[in-house]
């Protein structure tokens, strides 16, 4: 099997890399669209010195503070007009994963010069000159800052979709643990077990295994479980929101799929379709769905459970120590408890079908009505 | 403690990933430089069908067929002076590292216009536009297909320095393990022991612990503990074969950096003085001095090395793990071995000082004195 590692993107990561923002931003563009989310940037007053920075290191900047959780593609739309009308060369996403896919998806669509979901639904590239993108994450979550690609809802249709492109790769991403600090801890353990999900997922399905990239993974899926628990006893303990930042920034790009694995999230793929038509946060809806994914899928893949108890957590079932993690945490979830209506899904069960062809990848048939199944397993 | 990781290599790595040569060639240059050595790729039918892809895809080919072990800084002047002078666009390494190696200062060479050695002594940047780089490893080995680096030797002076600079990252690295199938025994272990030191150096010495770095190197460390015995009982088992290329290629990188660790070879430092003298293969001056290196480092490493033993040999002495490993696949060696006078010994120690200025980072100091005691143990 041939397998390709490209990550072009210069990841500077540690506490105190946000001071390399001014000269990273200088050397990448000279016009900057910031993209930020609407309130907790401007809250903590990260987005002042950040446009402090940007002053100092000579770029003009606009701020663009519309992105919302789950974001839209009206609103990608919007930024990628900004970038064309004022002929910006450089986007700087600043926030978390919502924040890095919407300017994600504003570089692509300001490429191209159509509505994103064009390129979302056609696959179309996006021929015209991009505008550098660096991203700066203040979530350890997603681990957008380290992949070319972005998820984007078209909230009419609830379709929330994954697209990659070239242009979409961040020339930089400036990954400082300290930006972390401040994020409180309910949406810290969404982002956990978000990163927990990118690592288990292909971890699980792989149909045999590649020494290298399990212990990659192993070693990645320990970080998440032992130091979730010790943010969650003091949010500001730098050392494990630093190991909890590495975890996200190599769980979902070409470093867990080295040597094997192709890297396909089905959970994430089931999940999308719940925060597509609920905007129900990310992490909660994968752990509400998780236990019921593992349930489903352990009768192929037993051995991978195995080794994930033993090599993870210590233990002989890899199932029930998640499961126990999960409540430990405080993240054992129902899709009840995040006001899903029971009756809507067969509905959703059908669009997880539609905006996930990788779903068919899984080593157990995931038709509309597994699917569905695996909802009220989990409601 | 800020890191960077910056690989923009595309990494296209597997069985049959050769095939890929022509079509990345294509999208890389039109005019290109294939740099070999003297006779394997020749021996072994490899340079003939590079050619014939290359010329299928398009490509107007140029042989450059004189890379050296140790590659000497004449023959790189002589491999950009061809650049220059048939304005070529692209430079292909095929081979292993000294090839590798070589094709780098080429680039570098090519675009600044000056001798290599007056960019390997001075520092300075190679300004001009630089050929496009292409790496086809033909040995697990050096680790040089995902780096920037180049290890370049002035016969005149006995000085093996290495070189740096962004122009020398490959675009693309063809990392086929098929190709290192027709390795001889001898080679495929002095490579083994290559990549084991470029893995255990930077584990021993790093000041404190980091949970994703050490779990990757320690990872890649039983890759080469376990799977280079067993191509020393099958030259032809791809699998294994396979799982070496892959420790290859992430441990001479930003892989095993990630989150600590600066990566300081002073292993390797001590060694490059004994093959720029002496001209021995670099995996056995390796092996020869890795045991007196390991009990210098000892008393400040204690714990590294208590790890070493425990995670990667499944024993408490890390120590007596190497040089049992050593000894069982043959490559316990002394320098007496391997032709070195020891009236040298002097001379190479302070070899050592000039040509590796990282020797200070050692975590007890490596004096001249230091580093011919340490020769002398392994005399």
């Amino acid at each position: 099997m041939v397998t390709t590692f490209y990550i072009p993107t210069r990841i500077i990561f540690g506490a105190g890399a946000f001071r390399q923002l001014g000269s990273q931003a200088a050397a990448t563009g000279k016009r900057a669209l910031l993209v930020t989310g609407k309130s907790s940037a401007r809250a903590s007053g990260l987005l002042d010195r950040a446009l402090a920075v940007l002053g100092e290191s000579g770029l003009e900047t606009t701020v663009f503070d519309r992105v919302e959780p789950n974001p839209r593609s009206t609103t990608v739309d919007a930024g990628a007009r900004l970038v064309r009308e004022k002929d910006l060369d450089l986007v700087i996403a600043l926030g978390g994963g919502s924040v890095m896919d919407g300017a994600k998806g504003i570089v692509i669509a300001a490429a191209g010069g159509r509505s994103i979901w064009h390129y979302v639904t056609t696959g179309e590239e996006a021929e015209g000159r991009a505008p550098g993108l660096i991203t700066v994450p203040t979530v350890a979550a997603s681990g957008s800052e380290s992949n070319c690609g972005a998820v984007i809802t078209n909230w009419e249709t609830h379709e929330k979709c994954t697209i990659g492109r070239n242009c979409a790769y961040p020339a930089v991403s400036i990954v400082d643990p300290e930006l972390t600090l401040t994020l409180p801890l309910k949406p810290t353990l969404q982002g956990g077990v978000d990163i927990f999900c990118h690592l288990l997922e292909p971890y699980i399905t792989a149909g045999h295994p590649a020494p290298l990239t399990d212990g990659i993974i192993e070693t990645a899926l320990k970080l998440v479980a032992t130091f979730l628990p010790r943010i969650s006893a003091d949010l500001n303990d730098i050392e494990s929101r630093t190991q909890l930042s590495w975890a996200s920034t190599i769980a979902c790009s070409d470093f867990i799929s080295l040597g094997g694995g192709d890297g396909s999230l089905t959970l994430h793929g089931i999940e999308h379709a719940v925060s597509g038509f609920y905007d129900v946060a990310h992490g909660d809806g994968l752990a509400a769905l998780l236990p019921a994914w593992m349930d489903y899928t352990c009768p192929v893949r037993r051995q991978r459970f195995a080794s994930l108890g033993d090599r993870v957590f210590g233990q002989a079932d890899g199932i029930s120590a998640v499961r126990n993690w999960l409540g430990k945490i405080g993240m054992g979830l129902k899709l009840r408890d995040l006001g899903v209506d029971e009756s809507r899904i067969p509905a959703m069960a059908e669009c997880a079908v539609s905006t996930a062809p990788w779903l068919k990848k899984h080593p157990l048939p995931l038709e509309a009505g597994d699917i569905a199944g695996l909802y009220r397993q989990s409601w």
